[in-house]
């Protein structure tokens, strides 16, 4: 690798933040340029995390980056990266957006489950959505790359096999369970430890953003508009994502065209037994386990990834691979921390 | 209440019996006579447990029970389960079993799910659900009464509205989450605590015993044989059990007959907010959160319960009650403990 | 018993409210007549926690008394309870306050560890500290109890048996873990869930309030002026609190005599095994376990409690079973939810 | 780095083995030849953990090793370890010995601690201890280091700086708090999940084995036979590891030593707030914060580190960047997994 790309990070207190610049700390091919906080500009990024090398410590946290860089992590609240991100693009930065500011094609979406109107509808037209596994291709040679959901990762990985194959099942029931960091640093009563810990409970059971998510990749790929059933639910762990998908109408033979489509994938690996979350903490990996139920006829695809990793902040990483030309694993030929 | 039911019970030491203890040492109309353990025969309460108040902390632990008894609850392994029932009955001893060995009907289904021919079919015909919300009339005049699985009973409420109205779901797809006591006081490497903690994972996706069970129970209710798609999955908590009943082609209007159906239940209360698991910890209550999703045409129930309480020893406790004709709630009108 | 004690609890929404409310409705011996909220006045008490029973779940919550009352238990912040002591009991209530502001006799400690000068120096002289291992016949006629803090309750319970008989060690280190209850409702950054499971740190190191209130106790007891080492560590459970405390110059005799101290004590046991928190959770009792090292010539006490029961509420009804002349064990005598 | 260095590892599937596999991978100085393990000989490593990098996923655990090696690390019981030693010795490979059997320097220690004779009493004199803040010369030339046990590494650290100038304080306690994985992979009934979650216990509190192995490193440090109060607990969480040393007889002064001491220690640092474990979690570091309390002349250290990392096997990483005259932060220059 010759050159070195100059990277940005924007909103790098957050979980997302702190887990990508993990992840970047332990890539050959980029250097680190600034890091920019509205909350925290003017420490040092040790005054934070005391455990830093030293390389990191002392760093300084900035309003606005101060140093040239070529490609921008948002790690911010969809408001603020919904107005940066045309910015960043006319100063010629190539960006690639965690929120979900630009994920969903249609902008009515964005009136009913976000509240507000997206101001920048050709950006939605142009951005890319950043699954590699499906959108390769296009990400490759895309200005912004919309960085997916954890959850609409986890169970678009379950469904993308059948879709590609332009078979859509009579029904669909997205059933999911998280660890509390998907909700981020914010501190509310719900998720205040001693009420946390020892507790499960569904939120957004009807209204959750990731719903029409899921819906708009699902009609970019076949075409179709279709109603997902989508049921979140948090469990008592920080890391970690189990979305288990329910599809009416499909049959045994879906189990070997599942096994096909994701044979060469390196981050996405089809198993056997029942996968477990903790496998999968701290790295880019989806494991994913599909049954057919023949007394039913239901067949079904648990998925288990990081939700701070193949959900978030290392999905970004493969895609900045992807963008630059490199090999998608760069960075990223990680284990899980264990146990 | 004039008399003092002389109750024993075997298998105090493992999960459902110490918590059975738990709920007998608060009642008032019941006297625990013997305690029967035969991993533990010999020591005494306190031994197990240091804290216990002083009327139990020198009760010795017995092969046999020594004392005479009216009413036993069973808290032991199927197959132990399985072979003391008709003893104790030829005894002329009220029975409340814990275990799965009298909960289904059909013995066809014990050869499959449990590996083993039931040589007591006469008493599979004879034993009562005990599921009171559902089959009350019939535990008050049972002698044998099968307490329910964790899973079915959290399931069969949230189904049990449309089934008692003769209407059947086009599919039904049972989604649970539990914490690990479910799953009993035996050691093994995936429940080692640095291996459960921040971990999640599903188990015996195609065959779950309780599948049988909860399509026994429907078959009983409304003669129809029907197929459920069930997952299991365990989540980092000791205690507490989430289930999710998702149903194609019901209609919103199942949400009015769901709310009649438990409006006089003192176990069973429908809300209008997601609902969580430690708002039942240590009780025998269950929240369900029925709830239509118009897009899809999909009637989704949620429903709560300690896997401990309503799902295992509160139950017996209120199956107890019933069938001494007491007030359901005696000894049961419990706080959960919170946090 | 004849009577039934009508009481009030200020502050019922806090952990430490809601503890007591579990462990009223259990106590044979009193009617709650009027719970006071500030925060959530008007609410009824089945908005906060669903799961109730019907006997409590219509209650509403005030914004101060409406019914009359006997005693007063106060739930409250230092300073609300501060001013609200002196009031109910010009009204001729009886009070047992939870909260620091009457714990200790010297009001020069208020203004070091407080913040803020006493205003009412007499009821400081007046106030009993309710400990009733310690302080049983005081508190038998007080009209205003002091309910002592979770580690000084810990800690002092370790010390007690070697004071009463007049001997000091050379130095004392009170070294504590404790569940994040202890910390109250109130969320913060290093309790978010995401951040504290997983996690354990130490707080207050040099400063923490607990620790005047202990030498305070020591003084009234031996009339020596102490300084204890006393540092608090938070680690990832709700509840549980778990006190070591090291001397300095004690010899194996103090074994022996800490034995006689507590054996005819209900709510503290002498025990041979190393204690689990989890043994105690839920309960009003204390496990001891002290050990003389011959190595090194030092004595240790390891002491375990809720720090919600016999730390906070479960000491209260204690102290109110004393001041009525009831049987401590009245309505305490409960087992530990395990697991 | 022009060579590489041909390593092996005994115990691959225990705890510190598969945590050492973790960071040889990110390590760019070595090559991972033969991977052992007599349990699981004849698997693939993908077996055990399915998401591994395409690398790593199809190595073959075996018996022996089949490939020839530079260096050995040993994840083995202490007895296994013991006695191949000599073995991996004669054959001419530097070995770092993760178990305590080479790590006094005493035999008696031994068999009072460890219950069996020592059968190479002339290798417990060669054996270097690992670690690198104390004996980084030593380990330099060394053939076999024994790497420190966990608790050992945190207390050390606390201690080295007012050891190292000839002073030792009148009396030393030493107490600590542990996560579930430094008592291995072992089941066992106290640490199944539904015991171990929300409870915390002490154990071996009189006789755990990094008793002596403290002891033994001070006397080697300063020619003085001293005996600590060493009592070690466990608290629900997987990893981490936080120690307090308590000192009699020290002054305000040595907070400044203190912070001399490891000012250029790229894996110690001195912090000014009370550390948190969870910030260390997968990293090699050590946050010590010192404090002296006037009040009491107690001074008093706590020390964070990951007992898998610091406290094992990324000690084990630095151990063999210093005997290869490496730079000691090759391939640990890592950020921690938070949160």
């Amino acid at each position: 690798m010759e050159q070195t790309l100059r990277v940005c990070v924007f909103g790098v207190t957050g979980y997302t933040g702190t887990e990508l610049l993990r992840l970047l700390s332990l890539h050959p091919g980029v250097r680190i340029s600034s890091l920019v906080s509205s909350s925290h500009a003017g420490k040092k990024l040790g005054d934070l995390l005391p455990s830093l090398p030293d390389s990191l410590r002392d760093k300084r946290l900035e309003d606005s980056p101060s140093e040239d860089f070529d490609l921008a992590f948002l790690c911010l609240p969809h408001e603020v990266s919904r107005d940066l991100v045309p910015k960043l693009l006319e100063m010629g930065k190539k960006v690639i957006d965690l929120s979900g500011a630009y994920r969903i094609s249609s902008s009515e979406a964005y009136i009913q489950y976000y509240g507000w109107e997206h101001p920048y509808p050709h950006l939605l037209k142009e951005a890319v959505y950043g699954l590699p596994e499906i959108f390769r291709e296009s990400i490759r040679n895309a200005r912004l790359v919309a960085n997916p959901g954890c959850y609409p990762t986890a169970a678009l990985l379950a469904i993308y096999p059948l879709m590609k194959e332009g078979f859509f099942p009579e029904w669909v029931v997205v059933d999911a369970i998280s660890g509390v960091s998907g909700a981020g640093r914010k501190t509310s009563q719900q998720f205040h430890f001693p009420e946390m810990t020892e507790n499960a409970f569904p939120y957004s059971v009807l209204k959750h953003r990731h719903t029409p998510e899921m819906e708009d990749v699902i009609f970019r790929l076949t075409g179709k508009r279709v109603s997902l059933r989508f049921t979140p639910r948090v469990v008592p762990m920080s890391r970690g994502m189990m979305v288990t998908v329910y599809m009416g109408g499909a049959d045994a033979s879906w189990i070997e065209v599942f096994r096909d489509t994701y044979s060469s994938e390196p981050f996405v690996k089809v198993v056997d037994e029942p996968p477990m979350t903790k496998h999968v903490m701290g790295t880019n990996m989806c494991l994913a386990y599909p049954v057919y139920d023949a007394r039913t006829g239901i067949l079904q695809v648990i998925t288990v990834i990081d939700n701070l990793g193949k959900g978030a902040s290392s999905q970004a990483v493969q895609n900045m691979n992807c963008m630059m030309g490199w090999n998608e694993k760069l960075g990223l030929d990680l284990l899980p921390l264990f146990p």
